[in-house]
């Protein structure tokens, strides 16, 4: 097992910003890796600077759509206004693999996959608005929205929508194994700890029935077969 | 099953910025749900404002210690030189517990255990930091520290840690079914729609062994054994 990742093309549009400045040799800069990280991530983590310069970290529900991300808000919430009036922003998407154990605690590590994307993001209104939203629900599960109903006006009215482009991002991957330095491997205290990685995995349970749900009605195949890369 | 989560009891310390705006019936500002949600997580978001007011929202792995979350970074890194010098911050965390999907795609959720403290970060130096990269590794793998050889004079010289205090905090949880409105539960078309959740669960498979690992060197239990809440 290799401690991998090696190709640092970069993404089209990658900045001074987003080039990885440590450990230069995880940063996949390639747009299939970028893609691929963000589909594998079913929240992101997007960052809101209030007017006091105080900086907000908020989950958000999101998807790729093409060579941007959308993601949802309240039009209630203050922070959520602040992006949509063009304040930079960041969201960063991290998928953790499993825990990386060197003989050392410093060489210790995790596998992870991780996306970054810098911007400013813009609202999105009409029928590219509900394409978004609808983005984000096959995005969670595929087939989902063809199935449920879709926003009313006044749902609509509710719900900010915001796109981000893949312009300025980067991305880092981890794979493999621990790399201890060589006088762990030979040292007679150090040498015996066990060493190598521990995988984490998501999965998805068995679907529970809510108690208003018809109760013949069969689990849908598009929820019991879904299986997330 | 009921969509939960009443208390909006303060956390000691919270204020008006930390106060759930949005669905305050899912702020449990109780310092024990936040403990415990921290707890929960391996890994937090970090927001690090540059010289040029550009944020950036860093993946770390952290821990809480006591009343604060302790999270460690290089030296060489410039986001983490900065967080040092103390501009604010924010650090999130978010586990991710099911889909929760309502006859409507507004009323469809995600149940989920955030939490998001924020403050300025103070670095840690001399057994302080020892004590706090301990409490990491402990977080992630319990047992392990005791195993592992500790940071040489070198690696700490490479390694940044910090805290953050957990006096300005918030905590949101979100569990149960959907809340279908009662329209939907009676229309024609979409009272038959599969409504329920889905949940969702980080479990760590078997141990992997390093190839540089002795090969008859078993499996510790602390990490054979470990199960995470």
């Amino acid at each position: 097992m290799v401690a991998a990742v090696t190709d640092v093309s970069p993404v089209p549009g990658a900045s001074d910003r987003t080039r990885v400045r440590r450990l230069p040799e995880r940063a996949v800069n390639q747009v299939a890796a970028l893609h691929a990280v963000l589909d594998a991530c079913l929240i992101a983590h997007v960052a809101v600077i209030d007017d006091d310069g105080q900086p907000y970290v908020l989950p958000v529900a999101f998807a790729r759509r093409g060579d941007e991300v959308v993601f949802h808000g309240s039009t209630g919430s203050r922070l959520f206004r602040s992006l949509a009036d063009g304040g930079p922003t960041c969201l960063t998407v991290t998928r953790l693999d499993g825990l990386v154990l060197a003989r050392s605690a410093f060489e210790s590590s995790m596998n992870y996959r991780s996306a970054m994307v810098l911007g400013v993001a813009r609202r999105l209104t009409g029928d590219d608005e509900l394409d978004a939203l609808r983005t984000i629900t096959e995005h969670l599960l595929p087939g989902r929205w063809a199935d449920c109903r879709p926003p009313s006006p006044k749902e609509r009215a509710a719900t900010m929508t915001l796109a981000l482009s893949l312009a300025e991002s980067s991305v880092k991957i981890r794979t493999g194994g621990p790399e201890d330095v060589p006088e762990d491997i030979t040292d007679p205290v150090y040498a015996p700890v066990w060493a190598g990685t521990v995988p984490l995995t998501e999965s998805f349970g068995k679907a529970i029935r809510s108690a208003e749900a018809q109760p013949d009605a069969p689990v849908p195949s598009y929820i019991s077969t879904w299986r997330r890369a």
